[in-house]
């Protein structure tokens, strides 16, 4: 990819004649986009009938966006495999959790381990590859689309098999297996691995054990064909290849992009909850450190299918996300997408154009953004994102535990996401990671909501800490093995030697009357707790009401010239969420965290480091009311040139400035 | 059918011994009842094993009723398909949308389409025809009972064959089908129509054109059945040919009233919503022009199952309602029903003779009906209901759209009601009319929620405007073609030009602050809208706040001596009630509306046309509040002959008057 | 077993090392546990290859066990079958309504009306009774798990047939069947017994008469695998026979334990719903009259799975509820489970041990208990519970009818557990008695929410009330016939003439503004009523508003020395339950109802009667506020001998107490 900063759409041309993509490509040029994702969806067009195999049309369409001056990103049609794939072959379709099996007509409906679905996914790639995989305009790939989006494992015979072949590779004998489920418990044993079922229709509840290691199952057997179908692009194309992933999916992104070029992600958030957009910029930025990654989708306007459209985001906004996205590490900032459909199922998703060619109630949000991206080009072109000193630990691994023990309806996502909202409430840079995070050059390490923590983490994480970092550990961390059995040396297992705890009780605090003190306030604790003795450890939180007055739920623990702090209950509602601020800034002071500000909630602010090693603050304001940051002396506005008053700066309702401060701050 | 107005009852005599059956008849004669509709569910009576069929029990209760001056409308049993015709015959069996089998031992278990089922329905239809169909006091037949009340579309194999014929009929080559579908999205192009599948399940949603095309199949399907089943009936007899229909089926009943002799319904409404009680009588009128339609089927007190009851109707509404249905044009108003079931699964339903024999709580409304009933008589054998100059377009084609696309939970018989209810409350005499309707002697045209708007109807509305009358578009009218795919020459296609104006946006309104300004009051508009600049039309109500200010959300454009009303949005809320209130107001009065008066909401007033030219008015208190009505100079009451003074006629809760206007008025 | 108090705890020493059990044990005693209940899920551990069976394990275990003091109470592990016994058996798995078979991993997978499976379970129950049934420490046995947790009425194949058989059984031939259930209604009518399909997915409802009878049938049939069980133990061991039940599963309880030697149950009710954990002291005391019966299971703290824990019990709670047990009958009160698990999906449940061993917040609640236990022994051997003057009848055929036809919602527990807390709040002591009880001794008996009343209780309850009993009939009682129709002679049967009321009419009062008078005050009436016009009874309540107002809803007769009263409607809201509560304290009087205490509403008296005949009362507070009780002169403290001061005695909270009344009392 050539360096810019790309402003981007998808689009299908193949559903409209020439006109409408003559017509398209002049509006593109009007709104400044730069970039296309095309080819989808098109299996069916690209190969009417088995066999017979065209993509010139969208060779033809390239040469035309490139002489035009917009990029391609192409796509592998995958997700829509065509009539001819699946009709008369009930046994290559995806069977869900209930048995239903799925039929043709939407996506997502053939079983992705199908050896039949493999062959001809992989002829189509090659077919697509080898034609246009040396195209000009030509900067990258996106696998498929949206893998696991709308179903998750699925549980046909063919994939029974896998599943039971998988669990060979991992177990090596049945009975340790067997072993590691706990599985003599309600006479769960297996004798052979041929004997292990999917977790379908039961009674009652599946084990623990089972469930995760399916879903994990699930989630390595799309991650193989995404690095499959990758192989086969990259022996006909140098262009570097993606997909548009989610934190929605069933997927477990890190495992995912590992062997990906470039992380690209797509969401639909809505502007009252834009915390859920931010964490995106700041996770999927650490797929693929040191590489920009791309927002591949988001609406103009809403989202919207025929079972309901979201409402419309306010004027302004799109072009909050685009400079937050740009000035966060995005390369691209691309829209789903430029045309209405004419058919199918989502007509009412926001587009720039709609149905009948004329401009959308997204069309000034495009022009916005553009205006956004053609300002700070430069500037970021110039510059990398800080490398946050604060890190905040994100698992599709820990996802799948939660999913498959959500106790009373927890949520990763959704408690992920307020968690990383104080930290952005807070004014804290922070890099949301994966497990597999280098913590160099960090000072605050965060790992709320890990039931597992892997021996090479706390390894990692120790460190960490005895180098001089904070790891503050929980909730709902540590108590569950790798088999997501539980512990059964001690609550947390290993984790509270190194954290200088005893775990005396662990039990859910919903509804017990637990309180909690700490920081000198006071505040109800919920959710499954673990509540501690100190044992070299000192406590910093302790109950003083409920059923184990006296125990500690928060504690610290001196390790080399670092921390271990110890969280065991989460702090509920407005109190809790005061007490949980309180930690963080705590904390925060204690690791030496400096890249932060006193933006006030709302607003962001992006740190860079220019190639000079300048720092610049992008700062955007996210919450439509407008906020303001305390700037120090000596700094400019580094669009302008022009000085900027040291003291409280305003930004505007959705508006954006970028501010170089001096050198020596 | 001789003139009279019929008060009936369904009634089950195969249930019961013979002394029940007399017991039954004497007391049907103390409540008035002159109707009674039997043979419904008697399929297993008639015809116990395969090929004995007797339905000599039958005969010899219409003899019985004739004796004693009852009429019978006769019914065919096929909605209970007796068990050896379903027994070790799984293929035969309805198949629903997630692929359920479903069982025999309630009804329309059975697949309608099914060969065996169409050949077994007309033997025993022959049966009931060619024994019964000239006997003394038979008046009528009903068609199988509440077609498609239960279930939707049939997911067999064997529907799945029709239906892929059936779309070959529709499309000619698969290739048109796939453009009209816009089938190149998502690859959901087909080859061949044998490959198109039922819209069963799968991982997102199916296609609109798909979906709503399959809706079709089947309401053409059961249509289709009844033209089979009445053309036996013919055979045999000469009594009229009906069904009992509701607009909550999944029926189209303009289609399948097309070939029936006369229009009937059921209707379970709460007294509280009473206007969703009314709506039927003023729709069902139209399906069957200037021919009286029946009520078959409405409780003496509350409706129920086993699974709950209603609320019982306070006393003196059944009477009300009788009364209105009679003025409204009804020649029928019927119970279900007469003797509470000892078994089954409806016995908490109400019916006027408990299963032990007693009078039950709906005893006295049933005394209170005929006492309605034989008042009204005389006057309303010698007049018919006026036509309406307001005429209200409801479509179950417009249902099906909207069934297939409901963004967020829109109803259409929800929104239809709340329409109605606005012409109702404000004593707007109306007619309910099917699409096909004629417009000659129509003032004001409404067509809202009509999704698709067919070239013929636009020619019949558009001479109509021209002629003088005013025609009110929308809102949500318009936006889809006829198979389902949205517009790509405008928004809103060649209506924008005929309205003058150019449609701008189209987007989701919910959420985004839209505000409407329109004759002097402000409102919140929601649902999805449309906003216009006017291109000939004048601009009558205007955007003041939101996404999109200073465009239309409503305009007027004349046309010939005519207006076209473009209304692009739903005003919402009680602010938005009061704005469509004055809209429909001030469009009744540029149309020249006079079959209106100033009843109070929840007094309804009939007008009805004597065959001297007279005026009656039937005036009718639904909402148990009483209420007034402002009388003319010169009226009369009709029933006494005494002058009525002029000025406000209170009418006691669920009283009805009957008043004739002076000639001249 | 031997006469002490057990206080036993569920374990599974399958599961765990040699080490462990060791612990375990030193712990149990620790804790003063003085039985274990072992064996309930092992089969794969016993037979971890068909045929391979090895019960030595357990064998060692009760050894141990007895070595220490603790007695056993062996399982059998029926509940989980291997998965040599289902794989690739589909024909042995469960079915459920919707026709989903269900899977190994879970438990109650297979059809328990299996061949195969019952082939297997005789052969390991055999082997099991075999080896273990004469070893020193085995005090009992316990068949299966929770019979019908999870799980209802099997659809399998194999149970159609049996289904059928079971049919003939009951009607000799189809005609009976056929005019049993009504079946002419929509020719539902079958021909050959074979043809009787489950009452599985249809359109819309199955007969009451069908559905009621499928799970008569399979109520019958696990009562019947019980049966086959404990004969083939009682041929190894002379231990007693039980099963962990519930007022919760799907099985008739009455019928379950006819044949098995003693009652035990399980419950995880809330602290705040006590009356729902007492409800069922009262009523498993009284399926084996004479005998202690066992609180098999509940927690020492929350109950829950990996969906989520329950509230933690308050401290001291759990000792209220053991004493409570022990007080009203219990011999035994046991725990689920002692050490937490592992692996599964029960981890979050609560135990008294960790997966890591430590005492868990339920380790101090089985301290006070033993506390309790041991304190309590010797009072409650010398004792028994008071038999009740006061009798409710709690009928799991009556649960049956009402889930059939639940009206609107209507749950038989909840609806139980809403009266019987109102005679506990009154301090009534009350036994709750199965159908088939004996009335002897008893004075006041209520059979509220029983649609059917057999012959045989009639006959009963009659010659009851002539004795000089008090029968409140209602509400909710005798609308129904044996086979769930309605009554053809009148709205209650023969009920109506024997209480000396006509039955008016029958309808749903709800929403219809019925008001109830009686006792001087007012109260709403509900849910589906009987109104009356006396015909020798008097009237004690009566409508004042509504649709039947004058009717009466309260009447009361004499027969012989006693009295008959028809409570025809249920009073509602907090009026109601005042309403409510005068009647049964009217009637309470009228009856001579003396076992009875001025104990406030929260605090429970179980009377007792020692073997010299002199009365205890054990006082416990459940409600956690505390409570006093009126203490007659002559009183003594039973368990320091020392005097207790007449009046008010004070109760701590979730405190014990036991007084002796002095002998004259």
């Amino acid at each position: 990819m050539s360096r810019k900063l790309y402003h981007g759409t998808a689009w299908y041309p193949e559903l409209w004649d020439e006109s409408v993509i003559l017509h398209d490509i002049a509006k593109m040029r009007e709104a400044g986009i730069n970039v296309v994702r095309i080819g989808e969806f098109a299996w069916s067009t690209m190969e009417p009938t088995e066999g017979a195999i065209d993509v010139s049309l969208f060779a033809k369409v390239m040469t035309r966006l490139h002489a035009e001056g917009i990029d391609t990103v192409m796509c592998t049609p995958t997700a829509t495999p065509p009539i001819w794939l699946t009709h008369q072959h009930p046994e290559r379709l995806h069977v869900d959790d209930r048995g239903v099996v799925m039929g043709h007509g939407s996506r997502q409906h053939i079983c992705t381990n199908n050896k039949e679905f493999r062959q001809r996914a992989a002829l189509i790639t090659e077919a697509i590859a080898s034609e246009l995989g040396r195209m000009p305009g030509l900067i990258g790939w996106q696998l498929d689309n949206e893998f696991k989006a709308h179903v998750a494992a699925c549980h046909c015979q063919n994939c029974l098999s896998l599943w039971q072949e998988w669990l060979k590779q991992r177990y090596g004998t049945i009975e340790a297996l067997n072993e590691a489920w706990g599985a003599a418990i309600w006479s769960q044993q297996y004798e052979r691995f041929e004997q292990v079922p999917h977790p379908g229709p039961t009674p009652f509840l599946h084990s623990t054990s089972m469930q995760t290691a399916h879903r994990q199952f699930s989630m390595a057997s799309i991650a193989e064909f995404a690095d499959e179908q990758a192989a086969i692009i990259r022996r006909f194309s140098d262009a570097p290849v993606t997909h548009n992933s989610s934190v929605a999916f069933h997927v477990d992104n890190e495992r995912l992009f590992e062997r990906l070029d470039f992380a690209s992600f797509d969401t639909y958030a809505s502007a009252e909850n834009y915390p859920a957009y931010l964490i995106n910029c700041d996770l999927f930025r650490n797929y693929k450190p040191g590489r920009g990654y791309w927002l591949m989708e988001t609406s103009p306007s809403n989202s919207g299918s025929i079972q309901g459209a979201s409402v419309p985001h306010p004027q302004g906004y799109v072009a909050a996300e685009a400079a937050a996205a740009y000035a966060l590490g995005a390369d691209a900032f691309c829209y789903w997408h430029w045309r209405q459909h004419r058919s199918g199922c989502e007509q009412p998703h926001g587009s720039v154009l709609s149905a009948w060619g004329k401009p959308t109630i997204g069309w000034t949000n495009a022009l916005e953004v553009e205006e956004a991206r053609r300002v700070l080009e430069p500037l970021l072109l110039g510059s990398q994102p800080a490398v946050a000193e604060t890190a905040l630990v994100y698992s599709d691994r820990a996802k799948a535990f939660m999913a498959t023990e959500p106790l009373k309806g927890m949520n990763y996502r959704g408690l992920m996401t307020g968690f990383y909202g104080r930290l952005l409430a807070m004014g804290i840079h922070r890099d949301v990671v994966p497990e597999n995070v280098e913590l160099e050059g960090r000072k605050l390490l965060l790992t709320p909501f890990l039931p597992y923590v892997s021996e090479t983490f706390i390894g990692r994480a120790m460190a960490f800490a005895e180098r001089g970092g904070v790891w503050i550990i929980g909730p709902f961390t540590g108590g569950r093995t790798e088999e997501h059995t539980i512990q059964t040396d001690a609550a947390l297992g290993k984790l509270e030697q190194l954290a200088g705890v005893e775990a005396v009780f662990s039990y859910p605090l919903d509804g017990s009357g637990a309180i909690g003190e700490a920081f000198g306030m006071k505040a109800p604790l919920g959710m499954w707790g673990t509540v501690f003795e100190t044992h070299g450890a000192s406590s910093v939180g302790t109950l003083v009401d409920g059923l184990t007055p006296g125990l500690s739920f928060l504690t610290e623990h001196r390790v080399g010239d670092g921390l271990i702090v110890m969280l065991g209950a989460m702090p509920m509602g407005e109190e809790g969420d005061a007490m949980l601020r309180a930690m963080l800034d705590h904390y925060a002071s204690c690791a030496g965290v400096t890249l932060r500000t006193d933006a006030t909630s709302g607003t962001l602010v992006a740190p860079r480091v220019e190639s000079d090693g300048r720092e610049l603050w992008v700062i955007v304001n996210m919450d439509g009311r407008g906020g303001t940051v305390t700037i120090p002396d000596g700094t400019v506005d580094a669009l302008t040139g022009e000085p900027v008053a040291a003291g409280s700066l305003a930004v505007e309702r959705y508006a954006y400035r970028v501010v170089r401060l001096r050198e020596e701050e």
